[in-house]
């Protein structure tokens, strides 16, 4: 069977908007992946049919347990594999057999431990029966808009973020943070040893997914990078963000011997990705700001921006981090800084950055964007919270609606109002950060992909 | 009356193991300042005696409240003053009467604002009644060790780290993240204008604290930087690391601005931290975590770490941060190897950074500390768990105890399990980073702090 182009898309719409998964290796046990994995999709509340397969047990997690899947009447879009590698190959038979030809082999023990020849033959069975497959040796598949975590740990917030990683464990902290922010994401894929679905299967689906506005990638060695490339490029609706290590000699070694592929210079990487308009991440950290915040706001005209701040000193900190970043702290023209004036308290110095100073409320931010958002020298805001400051989030939430300018938050010092208004903000879009550095590095990324675009 | 040191010292003794404690210009409303400083005390679990002092009220939180600080009965060790600007010489003279000599000025309407005639007066009403004050236009004090909260955030974890900033903001952000960490602070102080105390009598107080190991300092100008490189040099015991903006043009400007004060080229001051071995960080973030490892670890006797991670793609990541800070993931000797291997299961390919892989344990970790501990090549251990690995704060606690060399944590994508073993590790104090990239930083301090008193 020829596994053509069209032939994997359909494949992966159905992986990720399966309505019927088998769990292969289904256990009672918890302290087991695959127990791990059931539960996740029933408490990630997968609306889809859930088969449980296991040799000897007649229930699971309170779902009907079956000894094979040839066994199963209904039909399967998704197996999700869980048992002993060498157990593979005679189960994608069955497979077969059951007409199921997509997969997810979480389990390990092939080529990542040199055992080249049993991965082999789990993709000529695969290729005899028209199976598609993501792993061996991965964390899973999770795409939030079908309730569909076949993943660890469990991640159910809706968003426009999507993660393909080939570490499992970057994966899952992306995830995690996405989750905890309540910033969500659609997909988040393990890639694991990448033996048939690579990475450039999963962008193919994520550039056409309609949630997805960002993909977050984090790669050890291109399966084809020149492909990559092309497809970055010719991309012009979303942003791939990407980390990928191997910078250093030494990390290059370690990197080729973990994924057993040789990757080029760095010095070449770095150049194609400006050309391609790919963004590069140099940290999880960074991967996971820069994302959120190309994942919910829109690209600035320029890179002059406007800091309004309750906190003089974080104003500074951001200032610098702006400098070093090709940022414009932009000095406010005359006309503007007298409407300013007009409207602050006396004791507010009005410069650029703005400090409100201390005693501020929500609304003096309100005030200040308002007025500011006439003038054309301003292309976006970044509006520091550096106290307790209740309302932070309605007021940020409207001036977003009426404000055609990105604004960016910094929120920090604050406690537990702090903690609130974080969230709402990120569950009405609006991304916050927790330190002036880190928002100000975010910005410079959104008006860096503006300036390569003019 | 001569302010000379030892006096300064007395009383800054008397300040932060203040007996009792009177609020000028505590109220009942809970958006005050004044209300939150006052409840942060009695939440805080402060043992002396608190005085609200409001001309209105009777009872504030439940406690008897006084008209004037002169109707008093008993004595009074420190005043925090939260009444208008103009108000606070008349309120100093009545210290003065009552003997009460070291104050904290929250109230903000001084210099900062250009009401420099009122900052004087204030001086000199303070000089005449030998009253030594922080602030004004402060976040006041916190001296954990006496559950003493004169600030906000409510901040009372008990720790080895002493927080001492310019911007309050700085001071909240590092506390509250100390505080929600577990690691704790000694001492948090929001200086202000810095018009009577200044940083350097908090350095000289916290240097002489035995709870102190590491001192936080975020700085925007030196009252007198020479004077500061001179004690940070003689003092050979405890570290400091510095945060100071205004690295840039345009963020020097904004420094000057807001300080009121000049300050030199950053060239100048990046060569004398070196030569007094004060260690720079350029963001909050950075200020957090060398504060944080160097609180909580020895100095490693060389720079050559060793990796251990259940993840591969972290150990990747981990290893080109350290490349780039000098830090050398030191390859194992043969012998080393051998036993490794001898020890572990075939799947784990043994090297540095070594992966036990995604179904490793906590002991496997153990194991291989105990092991790599026994040879002098390796100066420390880096332990990455990707993944939610239980027990994880035993063993590392346990090894805590038998290993003499640095142990960091870094925990990443682990979900619940994460969550409370991070939180136990920093209670036995086991420093914990969220990201490998944060630990791998962060030990490159240590071993550079390492090098440079070698």
């Amino acid at each position: 069977v020829l596994i053509n182009k069209s032939n994997k898309e359909n494949k992966l719409n159905k992986m990720f908007n399966a309505n019927s998964i088998a769990i292969i290796g289904a256990s009672n046990n918890p302290n087991k992946t695959s127990y791990q994995i059931l539960k996740n999709l029933i408490d990630g509340a997968y609306r889809g049919k859930i088969y449980p397969i296991n040799q000897k047990e007649n229930e699971i997690l309170g779902l009907k347990a079956y000894s094979k899947i040839t066994d199963i009447d209904g039909g399967i879009d998704l197996a999700v594999i869980v048992i002993p590698a060498r157990l593979i190959p005679e189960t994608m038979k069955e497979m077969g057999e059951k007409n199921v030809n997509t997969a997810i082999i979480i389990s390990g023990g092939f080529k990542e431990i040199g055992n080249y020849e049993l991965e082999k033959e789990v993709v000529e069975t695969a290729n005899k029966y028209n199976i598609s497959f993501v792993g061996p040796n991965c964390q899973g598949i999770n795409y939030t808009y079908n309730n569909l975590c076949a993943s660890w740990p469990l991640i159910t917030a809706k968003g426009s973020l999507c993660i393909i990683a080939q570490s499992g464990t970057v994966a899952a902290t992306l995830g995690t943070w996405a989750e905890n922010e309540g910033i969500g994401a659609t997909g988040i894929v393990s890639l694991g040893n990448k033996t048939d679905l690579n990475e450039m299967d999963f962008i193919d689906f994520f550039l056409k997914d309609e949630n997805t506005k960002v993909i977050a990638l984090n790669i050890e060695g291109f399966t084809n990078g020149k492909k990559f490339m092309e497809i970055a490029k010719n991309n012009k609706e979303k942003d791939i963000v990407v980390l990928k290590p191997g910078r250093t000699e030494k990390g290059k070694k370690v990197a080729q011997s973990h994924t057993k592929s040789v990757s080029g210079s760095d010095v070449i990487f770095d150049a194609a990705c400006k050309q391609a308009g790919v963004i590069r991440a140099y940290s999880i950290t960074e991967l996971y700001d820069y994302s959120k915040a190309l994942g919910l706001l829109k690209k600035p005209k320029g890179n002059r921006v406007m800091v309004i701040t309750s906190s003089g000193g974080s104003g500074i900190l951001a200032t610098d981090i702006f400098e070093e970043n090709y940022v414009e702290v932009v000095d406010l023209n005359p006309e503007l800084s007298q409407k300013l004036k007009a409207e602050l308290p006396s004791h507010c110095v009005v410069s650029n950055p703005l400090d409100l100073t201390g005693d501020t409320d929500a609304y003096r931010y309100e005030k200040c964007v308002n007025i500011a958002n006439e003038y054309d020298d301003i292309d976006m805001f970044l509006l520091i919270f550096g106290d307790p400051i209740p309302n932070a989030c309605n007021v940020v939430s409207s001036l977003k609606e009426k404000v055609s300018k990105p604004i960016i938050v910094c929120y920090l010092g604050g406690g537990e109002v702090e903690k609130e208004e974080t969230l709402s903000m990120h569950r009405n879009g609006i991304p916050v950060f927790p330190a002036p550095e880190r928002a100000a590095k975010a910005i410079s990324i959104l008006s860096r992909k503006c300036k390569g675009s003019d």
